[in-house]
């Protein structure tokens, strides 16, 4: 029988031959990354165990969740990271300004790779599966335990293939990819399981849409959500990832416990009702629905091409007077690269807020946080009930174009309404 | 007895032929101006009185105090105000994304001008002196009641008549003269006084160098402080304050308790310790302070001539690893117009964090909150203890030129020591 995608990297890791699902392993690790939020309890755990950092390169801190410092707590957190990453002289600490959100910067340096097994005290960690990596989530204990010994333990896991066939209509966007597929297969349609994207439609998809993608298969409980290795990769990552990388290809009789098919020419702007990311409704179908703030950025949809989407759509409009709009760089490349593209002067021109990289009003940290009875519409990943805010207010999630198109109309609309 | 410029715009809006120091008026009132703070509990004394507001397009709501909103508390404020205004059609409210801090816009947009008077439930309402305006801070309450009756009470200040001689030497900006100022009277020096700029010496003076020492004008304990209406005010205000204006002058025997004079070419940078603004000291005095973090924003110091200071001693430069550089343009306005000029792209090609406009860290809101030990220099007006986050935090407040140039150097500099 031969190895999938997730197989073959966790295999590689444990020094095995092979590994099949459900097997437990312990893996070498290539990247373990925490940030403001999640370092400090991590750092508590590495420091019972008193021992260095098992490698000083490997290791990614990144202050981005209550950054710049929200309040006295947030600025407690973030020293406690900034003091931890100055005393073992960790390389890939990012600095408030420099540089971003955690799952944004890490594929843009080129930290992460093809091939590359990476752990973080962080949900989205599994983003990392578009540049053909294995990335996961994992609490902060197991995060300061592996900063300790480079090593974490793993069941591997069972394996979903989706097939993506046909070509993506115009105004479709990673987003819509992946809130489909979480409607088809419900939060908990992956559940420890390895999501493995297959087929032609992969290659209509951009980095970005692979990174939305795989930003969300924790959002179907997928254990990872990884893309093959192609063209679109190999630009993506020849000369941004430093060290030497391997892809890895599925074998063709690779077990999978489900297939799911995905014609991208069937599919139509999506949007997800709270509280959940697999409430998902074609928004032509929707009626009107009221909003009075707008997202668009996060790990998820917080890339340069998410933010031509969103200037496509807002360029020569407003925002709609009831909507406040916050436009949220992912990274400060991104920012740089979006401002020289006009996007940002673009924005301003439609009465956006731009704020500095940071998640934010994702996870209701801060940068636009809802009152009662209050909605969104956000590019963001979650949607669960508080999320980005008061226990009574809503997010509904979609991608950047329909997301643009709401601001401008003041209820979730679709991007045709408007161009 | 003639009348300076204060009481000439009391006298005017009182009805009355002359005041003097001393006599309890009620003046019209041309402005009234609240925020994101300050307006709900306003609201909260108009409600009781049950009356329509007086004029709606003379009262100024800007939420920017914790805005984007920073949490679930600071969301319901902003919807408070953002409820009231759409009920009263108040025409100068401001929407996040549209369009900044109140005492950047109300000069920007013309919406304050020469002669006309102001109150605004913010201390640093005093800013519009700097048009050839009075204007001053007030309580809520009052706040309120004015709402309701276009009307307020005012005790006459005393005077304090400030002569600026001489020519600013380069790196020395409207910052460097009024922490001199106050670090030569003291905070109290000028309590319950106006302060009134006169001499040769205020031509030297930008329209940006006034807005900055009238914003202060409080920290000495002003009631205001108001510059005389010259080319430079003709140039700033044409076009852009839309109702009509008439400016008003000193006569040549007004009364003023207090001259004090001010040698502009005699400054030097100075920076003012914690934890008063009065603790001035000049910075090639104060030997080596390290800092974890600069702030260059706010209303004292957010328009666009500060951010091109900032921007021609960061070019080049990067931001020292130690440090944060949180830089925060006034309104969309300055961030457009500093992204035009390239400041933007230097403060990010630095390592600089750029926000959306807001008050943020200034009044230790959101946005660069500082834990223990940490220490800032701030383009901002107070130094309070805690002020820009925890108790045991500290705060040097300085211009563009010396934030900048210690946000290079990681310890608090002159201009001189980075170009």
């Amino acid at each position: 029988m031969g190895m999938n995608m997730t197989e073959k990297i966790l295999a590689r890791h444990a020094g095995l031959e092979s590994v099949s699902a459900g097997q437990l392993i312990f893996c070498k690790l290539d990247m373990v990354l925490a940030n403001d939020v999640t370092a400090p309890p991590a750092i508590k755990e590495f420091e019972k165990i008193g021992k260095p950092v098992f490698d000083n390169t490997k290791i990614a801190l990144v202050p981005d969740h209550f950054t710049p410092n929200k309040d006295i707590k947030a600025a407690g957190l973030a020293k406690t990271v900034r003091e931890f990453a100055r005393k073992h002289q960790i390389k890939n600490y990012f600095e408030i300004g420099r540089v971003g959100i955690e799952h944004v910067i890490l594929p843009e340096k080129g930290i992460v790779g093809p091939g590359m097994l990476t752990i973080g005290a962080d949900s989205h960690t599994c983003t990392y599966g578009a540049v053909n990596g294995f990335s996961t989530g994992v609490g902060s204990t197991d995060l300061g335990v592996a900063m300790a010994t480079g090593e974490a333990w793993f069941k591997v896991p069972k394996a979903i293939k989706v097939v993506l066939t046909g070509k993506k209509p115009k105004y479709i966007c990673g987003k819509d990819v992946i809130l489909t597929l979480i409607g088809m297969i419900g939060v908990d349609g992956a559940l420890y399981k390895a999501i493995e994207f297959a087929g032609e439609g992969v290659a209509e998809l951009t980095m970005t849409d692979r990174l939305t993608i795989s930003n969300m298969a924790i959002e179907a409980g997928g254990k990872n959500g990884i893309f093959p290795f192609d063209e679109i990769t190999r630009e993506y990552v020849e000369g941004r990832v430093q060290q030497p990388y391997e892809p890895v290809a599925a074998d063709e009789d690779a077990e999978y416990e489900q297939v799911v098919e995905i014609d991208l020419s069937k599919l139509t702007p999506v949007v997800a009702f709270p509280h959940l990311p697999g409430n998902t409704h074609p928004v032509s179908e929707i009626g009107e629905i009221k909003i009075d703030q707008v997202v668009i950025g996060s790990c998820t949809n917080g890339r340069l091409e998410d933010l031509q989407q969103a200037a496509e759509i807002l360029a020569g409009h407003t925002v709609h007077p009831d909507v406040r709009c916050i436009i949220i760089p992912g990274s400060q490349q991104v920012y740089l690269d979006a401002m020289k593209a006009g996007y940002v002067e673009t924005f301003i021109n439609a009465g956006a807020a731009v704020s500095t990289p940071t998640c934010g009003p994702c996870l209701g940290a801060h940068m636009g946080i809802m009152a009662a009875g209050e909605k969104a519409v956000s590019t963001t990943n979650r949607n669960f009930r508080g999320r980005m805010g008061h226990v009574d207010s809503e997010v509904y999630l979609a991608g950047p174009y329909v997301a643009a198109a709401s601001a401008i109309l003041g209820r979730i609309a679709v991007p045709e309404e408007v161009k």
